[in-house]
C-alpha cells in the first residue's frame, strides 16, 4: 500500500475524535449484542452472565485500536468489527477470571458488581471459558479476510496473544510477582504479555482485515502497538495510584494494597508519568512513515496516555 | 468416498484392538508433549502445570475416536494427531476447571492430585485458560485439511463444541441440576452438550482431515458420535456408582453424594446398563453402511460401553 502521498481529506478531522470514538463504541455495543447468544437461549443463566460481563462496559480501547489500524489498510468495517469483537471477548473473559477470589478477588468492575459477585464463582468461571470459545468461533465463521489462509493466520495470532506466552502467561507472572520489588525490565517482562499482547493483536488484526501491508509497514504498526500497550499499563498503574474508587469505577489503590509491583512503586508517580509520555512519543515516531490514514492511531496514542492525567 | 465394496484386509484385525489403542495412546503422549510449551520456557510454573494437567493421563478416548474416524476418510495420521491433540487439550482444560473448589471440588484425578491441589487455584484457572487458547492455536497453525476454508470450518466446529451451547453450557446445566431429580429427556439435554459435543467434535474433526465424505456418510458418523457420546456418560454414571476409588483413580460415588442427577439415580443401575447397551447397538447400526474402514469405530463403541462392566 502506497501511503506517502496521502494527505488528510478533512483537515478539521482531528477535532471529531470524540465523535469517531463514540461512534465506534456505540457500534461495538450493537455488534457484541448481536454476536453474543441471546439471554433467552438455553442455558439462559450462562448466556445472561456472558452478556453482563461483556456489554455496557469499558472504553473499548482494543476495538478502537482495531478500527484505527483498519483505516491504515482501508479495511471494511464489517470485517474489523468482527475481529474487534473477538479481541474484546478475550479481554472480557480475562477480566471475569482475574476478578475471581483465587486471583485478584475484586468485587467491583466498571462500577458494577463483578460476575462472581452478581452470579456465583462457578458461573464466572464458565462465562470466561465460554467467551474465549466464542471469540474463536466468530473469528472462524465470519469472513474477515480476502482468503482463508490469512484468516487462519489471524485466528492463530489471537490464540497466541491470549495463551501461555501471551495474556494468560503474563497473568501468571503477575501473580508470582506479588509482594516482590521488580526492576523495570522485570515489569516489562510481565506487562508485555499481560496487556501488551492483546493490544498488539487488536492492532495487527485490524489492519489484517484490509489490503496487504508491506513488511516494513507491519513492523511500524507492531512498534506502535508495543509502545501503546506498555503506555496503557503505565497509565493504569498511575490511575490506580491516583484515582478514587468513584471516578475509576473499580476498587482503586488496590494494586499497592495487594503488594503488586507497579510502575509507580518501581519509579514513583512523576517518573511513571514521564515514562508514559515517552512511550506516547515513541508511538507517534513509529507512525512517522504513514500519512493521514494513521490519524486515528495517533489520536488513540494520545488518548491512552492523556485520558486521566 | 465409495465404501460398500470394501472388505477387511486382515480378518484377524479385530484381535489387535488393544495394540492399536496402545499405539495411539503412546503416539498421543508424544504429540502432546511436543505441542505443549516446554516446562523450562517462561512462565515455567504455568507451562509445567499445563503439562501436568495434560500428559500421562486418561484413556485418550477422544483422540482414539478421532483416529478411528480418520480411518473412514483415509486421513493422514499427521493431521489427525493435531485435531486429536486440540480436542484433548479442550478436554484437559475442562477437567482442570471442573475440579476446582467452586465447581466439583475434587482433589483426585487419574490417581494424581488435581491441578489446584498440586499447584494452586489461580494456576489451575490459568492452566485451563491457556490450554483452551493452545487448542485453537495448534488447529490454526498446522495443516490439517486440504484447503484453508475447510480448516476454518474445523476450528469453528471445535469452538462451538467447547462453548456455551456445547461443553461449557452443559457444565452450567449440570451445576444447576445438582439436588434435582431430572427426567431422562432433561438428563439428555444436559449430557448431549456436556460430554457429547466434544466427542462428536472428535469424530467429525478426525474424518474432516481426510477425503470428503458425502452428506449421508457424515450424517451416519454424526449419529454414531451421538450414541457413543451419550453411552459414555451413562457408563460413567454406572462406574461412578459401582467402582471403588482405587480402581477408578478419582473420587468415586461422588456424584450421588453431591446430589447430582445421574442415569443411575434416574433409572437404576440395571436399566442404565441396559440403556448403555442399546446405545452401543445404535452406534453399530449407524455404521451399517460402512465397511472395514469403520472397524475401529465399531470397536471403540464396544470399548466405551464394555470397558468396566
Amino acid at each position: 500500500m502506497k501511503i506517502t502521498d496521502m494527505r488528510p481529506e478533512r483537515p478539521a478531522e482531528a477535532g471529531d475524535f470524540q465523535a469517531w470514538m463514540g461512534g465506534i463504541q456505540t457500534r461495538m455495543e450493537t455488534v457484541l449484542a448481536r454476536l453474543l447468544p441471546a439471554a433467552h437461549v438455553a442455558p439462559t443463566k450462562l448466556h445472561e452472565a456472558m452478556r453482563y460481563a461483556t456489554l455496557e462496559g469499558g472504553k473499548r480501547v482494543r476495538p478502537l485500536l482495531a478500527f484505527a489500524a483498519g483505516e491504515v489498510a482501508a479495511a471494511a468495517r464489517e470485517r474489523v468489527e468482527i475481529v474487534a469483537a473477538a479481541v474484546e471477548m478475550i479481554h472480557a473473559y480475562s477480566l471475569v477470571h482475574d476478578d475471581m477470589p483465587c486471583m485478584d478477588d475484586d468485587v467491583l468492575r466498571r462500577g458494577k458488581p463483578t460476575v462472581h459477585v452478581e452470579y456465583d464463582e462457578a458461573t464466572a468461571l464458565l462465562v470466561g471459558d465460554a467467551l474465549q470459545s466464542l471469540a474463536f468461533q466468530i473469528l472462524c465463521e465470519n469472513k474477515i479476510a480476502d482468503d482463508a489462509s490469512r484468516q487462519l493466520e489471524m485466528a492463530k495470532m489471537l490464540a497466541a496473544a491470549a495463551g501461555s506466552r501471551g495474556m494468560a502467561g503474563g497473568q501468571c507472572i503477575d501473580l508470582e510477582a506479588t509482594g516482590k520489588a521488580l526492576t523495570l525490565p522485570e515489569l516489562e517482562f510481565m506487562h508485555i504479555p499481560k496487556t501488551g499482547a492483546l493490544i498488539r493483536a487488536a492492532v495487527l488484526l485490524g489492519c489484517s482485515c484490509g489490503a496487504s501491508l508491506s513488511e516494513a509497514e507491519k513492523a511500524r504498526l507492531d512498534r506502535y502497538a508495543k509502545s501503546v500497550g506498555l503506555a496503557f499499563q503505565v497509565v493504569d498503574d498511575v490511575l490506580d495510584y491516583d484515582a478514587s474508587t468513584a471516578t475509576l469505577g473499580k476498587t482503586a489503590g488496590k494494586d499497592s494494597r495487594q503488594g503488586k509491583p507497579t510502575y509507580v512503586s518501581a519509579m514513583g508517580a512523576a517518573r511513571a508519568k514521564a515514562f508514559a509520555e515517552e512511550l506516547r512519543q515513541g508511538a507517534h515516531a513509529a507512525l512517522a512513515g504513514f500519512g493521514a490514514e494513521a490519524l486515528r492511531l495517533r489520536q488513540l496514542a494520545d488518548f491512552v496516555v492523556l485520558r486521566k492525567f
